[in-house]
């Protein structure tokens, strides 16, 4: 027995009640805004998978071994290097949900309704080096919708996000916007357009290595000096929107891609204001390394977690390199494990996610247990969790049991209550006891 | 654009509506009977599955590809022969949930409160030349109780499968029972104790090849035409108990084993009639192929499909070969897919999960677009799942949309219900299309 591979993880079912609870409520919002669920398989073919995510992430994808003659012959060529054999794989486990998602709506496009709302909660697999909260295979859980470049896509993620972590008694989070186009429009305007992305890496990282890194490092990528003196009055932007738009008009006056992202972000707004939308800010050093976004770009943050706890953004091509061009779509996409953090160390976990069993019943022998098995049944119909402790175990070993798996109640059921059909009904919580009939312990555990 | 791996499947919208009704029941049902979930992770080290499921099992598991120094070192090694490689996998996908189960067991000893009542709904996969209803990739649906050799899991299990299938509209199962022991006790009285795996593979396929096919199997095994004519007595038992028990009781009189396992089932049948459990037969020949059952065998039938949709049985050493021995354990096992072909087939899948979006509001235009989004905001607020249309489309081409999402409800709300307050509401089912205020589609939606 020599334990689970690296960066991988049991979950037990303590952690899997609140895990579910955060899924639970991811799930029914995302279903509430008329998104649907998908699955795809755990495997994709390496082929579909490799150069999607950068040399780094080809590199991190988990193959499959090839099986019987594939496998022979890979290892009959002599010399054959471990890149080259790896590359031999048929298939791999998913790296992310995007590229699945794109390749799925490439192959099922003729069955699709298009704008196509979808949700997706699988676990995904990267041979990452473990560290803590980095593991090797966790869960993603995202929405898209694709097929529409409405901005309404855009509001109705926002509200999404804010109905999530409503739900998860975490109002105060800061969803911060901006749009790729606005960093194309930053970038033509200082006369980098052919650098947007040595730009928005540098700035990506403005939180982490504050103005003085961002300015060394755009200097070593051979930015002059008055050119980073501009994206310095970046910096001293606000994160309010109207104050943004006037600075912004005018600092990208002469550029067309610029004012169309300005004009995106004042619809967004527009629309968000009349639906009263809030913890929306515009964030113009906001930039997420993901180079397919193309328009809208979301980061949502909690002022008690260090990093973000939902992103996401638009991208205008996601299924080009499946052959399918010009569909565009709009998606987030929640830290599940750092939200299940974040709820961990705030002690915001309701008290239902915590707790165990609902009603436990003592066995006290053959005639005592078919009574007690009587009742456990009842109270199911209604609803109710409960069971009879299996044998007829010392009651103090029984009282532990229920006692660890934190029920809320224990029924003790003998010859008296048999007789008179009654249960002693004991509350775990305050210790006190009572005797009551079946229906007042259903109207007691209906509440 | 190549697809995706053999054998593997993708799963739209409206399979996981249906798929989720079948995990959902069957997810309640454990849960209300004390059962809480656990996962354990997709890949297990491969030294951990190896050996666990017969040779045939270990060359269907799929291996990950070492990666780095591990896999340079392996391909160093001249004239490695393809299975040497493979097994130099250190991590591996699960073959199944029961070998993972028992390695969790021993790896949580210390935190787990015993008797263990856990259920476990996750893919497994398994390297099986793909056909009709066998994948590379599938769920199972496993709920076991380890920690207890008490007769009441047994019964607890079978209420969890009429429960269940009770649910799923499909009451007419059929409940074969039989005990490992009797099966050895059967062996032991024909003196052919030191064959009873010969003896139970031929009896499970008695439904497949009939009577004469195990006759005909028993003689190639070597057993004598006088023990053959003992084991033909076995087939004229109906599936009555009472009956069983009589004519068993002479059969087996000489073996202790065989008394014993018709004391378990007695007690067994005694429970099951004291709670009203139904559905349940006793089946001398039900062997099951699964080697490491020492107690009750489960498995359910239904009339109008081929084979088994939920089987199961006590086994007394699973965690043995993980280091900790004389566990005790019952569990069952659910055929999701099996499931739902037969829902599919008998078309019993409910209108909730077959039906798509509940409403959706055409979008005529931006300031009636903001109208519909307050209008749906509100709705979800109440539960109800609504969205709007998210751009101005063509009527035509926004209503064909609805229509294929199966949206039960459309509202139409132009210029004119702004200025009454009112929506027009078509029921897409009837065609009828009727003037409502909000307060009066919250009544009729919440209905």
């Amino acid at each position: 027995m020599k334990g689970i591979p690296k960066g991988t993880r049991d979950f037990g079912p303590k952690e899997m009640r609140k895990r579910n609870y955060i899924f639970d409520t991811i799930k029914r919002i995302f279903k509430l805004h008329g998104y649907g669920a998908i699955e795809t398989p755990s495997m994709e073919l390496l082929s579909n998978l490799m150069g999607k995510y950068g040399d780094e992430g080809d590199r991190l994808i988990f193959r499959i071994t090839p099986r019987g003659d594939k496998l022979k012959k890979a290892l009959n060529q002599p010399g054959i290097s471990d890149i080259e054999f790896a590359n031999k794989s048929e298939e791999a486990l998913r790296y992310d949900l995007t590229v699945p998602f794109a390749r799925y709506v490439v192959q099922h496009r003729n069955d699709i309704s298009f704008p196509f709302k979808r949700y997706q909660i699988q676990p995904v697999w990267r041979a990452d080096r473990p560290q803590r909260g980095r593991y090797r295979e966790f869960y993603q859980c995202d929405a898209d919708v694709i097929g529409s470049d409405s901005l309404w896509n855009e509001v109705d993620l926002v509200a999404i996000i804010n109905e999530v972590f409503t739900k998860l008694n975490l109002p105060d989070v800061k969803i911060n916007i901006n749009n790729r186009k606005v960093l194309m429009g930053v970038a033509e305007s200082i006369g980098v357009s052919d650098r947007v992305i040595d730009l928005t890496v540098a700035l990506d990282k403005l939180d982490k290595i504050g103005p003085e890194g961002v300015q060394k490092e755009l200097l070593g990528k051979g930015f002059t000096e008055a050119q980073i003196g501009r994206v310095e009055e970046l910096f001293k932007l606000s994160d309010n929107w109207e104050e943004n738009f006037t600075v912004l008009e005018t600092f990208m006056a002469n550029s067309e891609i610029g004012q169309q992202g300005l004009d995106e972000l004042k619809t967004l707004y527009k629309y968000c204001q009349s639906l009263n939308l809030g913890n929306i800010y515009f964030n113009v050093t906001l930039a997420r390394g993901l180079n397919y976004y193309t328009g809208a770009i979301f980061e949502v943050t909690h002022p008690q977690f260090p990093s973000s706890i939902c992103g996401g953004g638009r991208y205008d091509n996601l299924t080009g390199v499946f052959g399918l061009p010009d569909v565009s779509g709009v998606g987030i996409s929640f830290g599940a494990d750092r939200i299940y953090d974040l709820l961990e160390d705030l002690n915001l976990f309701p008290e239902e996610a915590a707790s165990g069993l609902v009603l436990g019943c003592v066995n006290f022998g053959e005639k005592e247990a078919i009574y007690a098995q009587k009742l456990v049944a009842e109270l199911r119909t209604k609803g109710i969790q409960a069971e009879v402790y299996p044998s007829s175990a010392k009651m103090k070993k029984q009282m532990k049991y229920f006692g660890e798996r934190n029920a809320q109640y224990v029924v003790m059921a003998g010859t008296q209550e048999i007789e008179n059909k009654t249960y002693t009904l004991k509350n775990m919580t305050t210790g006190e006891q009572s005797s009551v009939s079946l229906n007042e312990i259903i109207n007691h555990l209906s509440e």
